[in-house]
């Protein structure tokens, strides 16, 4: 199989116009078939601002209430969408942004409510990945902002590293994928205070360790659980790096 | 060729959810091969006023600074488009949409400062009928964003209608083009106060007729000779209807 590059971005990097200028030069020089998720969550807490919507957040994850659904859907989907596929389309990439609604390509249903509402908020449900994957067969870049839908009509707020796990998962029916979180660290730390203690690979025998005596902890977690998760589901490789350090080979490598 | 109905809708009709349902069930039922091309000035109007910042209009073209320029690529790009898209999704329609950006579809320039500054205003430089031609083919259904992009990473407010006439000149190349021009009113009207009036066909000879004779005149004007360039250009026929007419093969047909 023809080997694919997913790369997740998010977080500051993806919102200032420098930053994400580099990130993007640096996505469009990989080599091969390639698909980028993004986030965009602090362009939508300072739209939402500006609107008079406060932004609530439990457990790192956004409460979309209706406004906040509105607030989302412009600017994951059309403000940071549509800028870096115009950026894209200006480095010869070609560019496709896509929600989950777009080809029907990711369909979710929403949260149901337990301790939390997190209001309109899609817990995946399927990847149509053939419609994907011919296109990125054809050479189209895929560029995917973290939103589903639900097939009744129905846009749904879904976190943007759920959004690349998923859509990882599905195209390694047909690519020998390999799903690059971008992470402000350089990758997973065996001392948090040293930037440069990258463990360079994990195995699931070595995360339950590690977990174990401490040394992971946190939100990295459930983030080396989603990634366990993907390889248990055919994705080859993934990958926990710097935005700044794609395509060098550095970072945390599980398989 | 086989036929294809390109329908562009904006105005009030898109912008509430009332009426905007009732179209996307008419438009999820016409037959065949089929493109939408929407607007979404007043929601962008009414985004803008709720962000602080005026709407200025001249000749009934928006001006588009920096901040209005976010504003449209929110509304247009994210807001109107995927939720058309995810209603035509729920109705079996598989809907993709698109900003001249994706996929490169539709590229343009910086309108140059005449009289008036424009601003981030794109004129159509040129569209890539293929690649629409060949997702339509696949029974995919394109739904337009009035935006476009300049091939520099810029994106750029464009018209509409002019979205719609440039999408069906370059389409025209690979189908019959049927270019449906939904309007507040039935059709072009003999006598503007009665809506019952509608001229049921139009040709070149007889329009200059009737423009000589004040009986078309004002914004009707430059919408009919978008219309006869478009069938200049390969266009099979443009009707002007309104959106609850459509698929009746009623309105204004000019061939």
């Amino acid at each position: 199989m023809e080997s694919l590059n997913i790369i997740k971005v998010g977080g500051k990097i993806v919102e200032e116009s420098a930053s994400l200028a580099e990130l993007l030069r640096t996505f469009s020089s990989l080599e091969g078939r390639k698909v980028l998720v993004h986030g965009g969550g602090r362009s939508a807490t300072s739209i939402a601002s500006q609107l008079g919507i406060e932004s609530k957040m439990v457990n790192g994850r956004r409460i979309t209430d209706a406004a906040m659904l509105k607030v989302v859907t412009m600017v994951y989907g059309g403000l940071v969408n549509k800028n870096i596929v115009a950026s894209l389309q200006s480095l010869g990439i070609n560019a496709l942004g896509l929600t989950g609604a777009d080809l029907g390509y990711m369909l979710s249903t929403k949260r149901p409510v337990k301790d939390v509402d997190y209001g309109y908020v899609g817990d995946v449900r399927s990847v149509q990945s053939e419609i994907l994957a011919d296109l990125i067969g054809k050479g189209i870049v895929p560029v995917l902002a973290p939103l589903t839908h639900d097939g009744e009509g129905h846009l749904l707020n879904t976190n943007a590293d759920t959004i690349a796990g998923e859509a990882a998962k599905a195209l390694s029916r047909h690519f020998d994928v390999t799903l690059t979180y971008c992470f402000e660290k350089k990758g997973v730390l065996m001392d948090e205070n040293d930037e440069d203690s990258v463990i360079p690979e994990l195995t699931r025998s070595s995360f339950d360790r590690l977990t174990r005596e401490g040394i992971i902890q946190g939100g990295m977690i459930p983030k080396l659980e989603n990634s366990f998760s993907a390889i248990d589901a055919g994705v080859k490789q993934v990958v926990i790096t710097q935005a700044s350090e794609l395509g060098r080979g550095s970072g945390t490598v599980i398989r």
